[in-house]
């Protein structure tokens, strides 16, 4: 399982902390792609960080919305979001590619994300959009639900691979979505954050909310980068994945 | 001698003539990349209608200014219009790539194209941002001037091969610079224009305002594709060069 | 009935043609306020135009989404939506007062004028922003519609008028909406759209798409500015407007 | 003599610190106008935090730049400029009006401000914009200078008065402008700022860079708000001025 955060999301004197700071503790980075946040040069800095901590970078593209930080859902047509997207993830490639790296995936970002996981057509678009984008043959990062089967079978369609995400500090509904932040216990305290993480690590499954249990693959755990308790948590989830990924290691493989 | 056309210049609703109706008769295509005009719908299909008929596709980025499309000169640091061009860059070649194609040159648009040809230090700074871009190896197209010795010399200390071009309706200045749109007589009529481009494919200089005589080495011609007229002129531009292409052939050779 | 207009759409290098041949021929100029189009050179001169024609000024706010030229929803909070329209608003009156003129209603554009016809939700939102807004009481101008007493009785709960409007050109459903422009013969030829509008002046109602007849108050009729057609249509919708006012004068009435 | 800040500077989910912390400390806002910072709804926030402590609500308008937060010079003709003006402070004072306050005076923003200090054409753009704009016979603040008779004069011309400023924390050239940020010893440390402060207010003179005696008069000082440091600095230069008002109120008098 791999930790992934958001970064790049600064814009011109604007400022989201610590892209340095987590960048030592994940594996994944999801780089703004200027359409939400992220001016060339936030990007240029982002792409060399993940470049010096050998993390994988992907695309992190949004609706065009720096007013509303890519939140809002925006009603595009098909054609134009498949557009809007190549044309994110085709910058970000490229200025990956001028420091010697490149985008190994892409993960929607805010409203896009939200909306792609309720709206079949939409994630369709999405999808279509995968599949003869700027960078071929890269894998797509949804939320892990679930009815994973079903959804990779859709972007199998597409010829495309999904990357399932879960999220350490969100109570899930027993839909397998994640409760509106309006709701109080939306969001869970470090503890059970942690113990959220652990038990995917370990067995696979999330309680949601009702204490059903939500079974689901996961390949990656989202870490938020907007606070310094947010750096502890990182590294937290880092030293408990690495401990697990030891244990896994037998004298005498290669492994 | 190749015609070059800036194209791809639509926004959203706002659109720019006839990208299909010039396609036909140029060699090269500069696209927009989305900061003085371009989105992404517009370069897709500038980018489509390029590859269907053959035409080079070139990067035409601009400094960050959709108001002013791109004509009103910015004061960016270094670092800054680096990340910037490579962006754009970026951008439109991943987005040709996605369509089999890929960026093989680069024109600054507008004010950063002026001010380029005024500003050493700017001007470094375009051959900087070229020698480190994404696309590697591809040549600048800066204006033909005089002083292209000077000018070759400077952009081969960043390892970057320019390409000349000239302005067929423009009058020029003794020193080599188009005369200001603001004085009478800046742009030639069509019977003047057409006189200019074919004296610069036969004896390869230009007159100034003054009767003095330019000498220039000129890669490629700028036709304008914002009115039908320009449509005619880029058709009689191609005929005319044509010809001069066929006489040069001879029986038995390769050429 | 009074004709009215979208006007002051351009953008920096970009224009949307005619608003000095319309404006001769309408009573209204709904001036984009600079979040779908408008720069604030358009802005200025538009309002100098309408106020050398004595046409009244309303205010044309939008979602902000210049590349999608406000035609696209986007999901806003309310007090996003509020200050939004707020800003515009402001921006326009002040302008128009820098020239001696004002703000004197509001007529939201594209998707936002559609997305509050249709959700009550949102519509509250426009006539609370209108309740609190930088212009006290002026009207709002919405879609002529069968349901008028409910729009008017909800309108003044926020102590705010409406002024209805309906469209020449364009087909209407049984309930009382604009057809589809996804459907064939939802935009209307010239002939029949001077027949609607002359059949609203006369009898008060419109003949929707299944034969049934949509009884609604208008009190003003939008006109069209992007084509030659548009202005010669605004003329002749004009000399009939003309001739009905005329005909209701009698000799020793003051009217 | 009065303390200002720059408020408001905020945009969307990017935020820069204190509008709250500052307001109970200063006389005076400089609002920003959404165009290098300051979406709507930070801009009705910031307002109504003015109006709440009985601070004076200034527009503080850019170049448009939000990429470059308004810190770049931007070459923009002068129609284009005044228009531009005119746009945000119409934004900003109707937007003020909806909550009962409005716009008291103007002062530009970043390049916009030193551009118009150095550029006398510019200026005279800036003077003419304050003339014929939205909100009449409003002061213009700008930099306090020795050359201040001259600067009044030109003002005058234009019938325009000048509110002067000058900076605590910034070290003077012996020619009356601030040294750059490049050079080291450019930001005063926190004694000297206050030092230099009380000298302003007890002598009217700065000891500039050279321990040359620069003595202009000053109505204002910027106070900035973007660290804690700073709240603390406000509360200690609103103390220092509040003794000297005290000091200078006799009994009997109306003062």
């Amino acid at each position: 399982m791999m930790l992934n955060c958001d970064l790049g999301e600064s814009y011109g004197a604007w400022t989201m902390p610590v892209d340095a700071e987590i960048m030592v503790h994940i594996d994944m980075a999801n780089i703004a792609c200027g359409f939400h946040g992220g001016d060339p040069l936030t990007l240029q800095k982002a792409i060399s960080l993940a470049l010096e901590h050998n993390v994988t970078i992907g695309a992190h593209p949004s609706y065009p919305d720096l007013q509303g930080f890519g939140r809002r859902s925006l009603a595009m047509a098909e054609d134009e979001l498949i557009a809007c997207l190549h044309y994110q993830i085709a910058a970000l490639d490229g200025m990956a590619r001028a420091q010697g790296g490149h985008v190994e995936y892409v993960k929607p970002h805010g409203a896009l994300y939200n909306d792609m996981m309720q709206d079949t057509q939409l994630r369709r678009g999405v999808l279509k959009a995968m599949a003869c984008g700027p960078v071929a043959d890269i894998p797509l990062m949804i939320q892990a639900h679930p009815a994973h089967e079903q959804l990779a079978r859709e972007a199998a369609e597409f010829g495309v691979v999904l990357l399932f995400e879960a999220f350490a500090d969100r109570r899930y509904t027993p839909d397998g979505y994640l409760m509106s932040r309006k709701h109080s216990g939306a969001v869970l305290n470090e503890d059970d954050a942690f113990t959220q993480a652990t038990r995917l690590m370990d067995d696979g499954v999330i309680i949601a909310c009702d204490d059903s249990v939500l079974s689901m693959p996961v390949d990656t755990l989202c870490v938020h980068g907007d606070s310094p308790g947010a750096v502890a948590m990182a590294e937290a989830l880092r030293v408990a994945l690495t401990k697990r990924k030891l244990s896994h290691v037998r004298p005498g493989t290669n492994a």
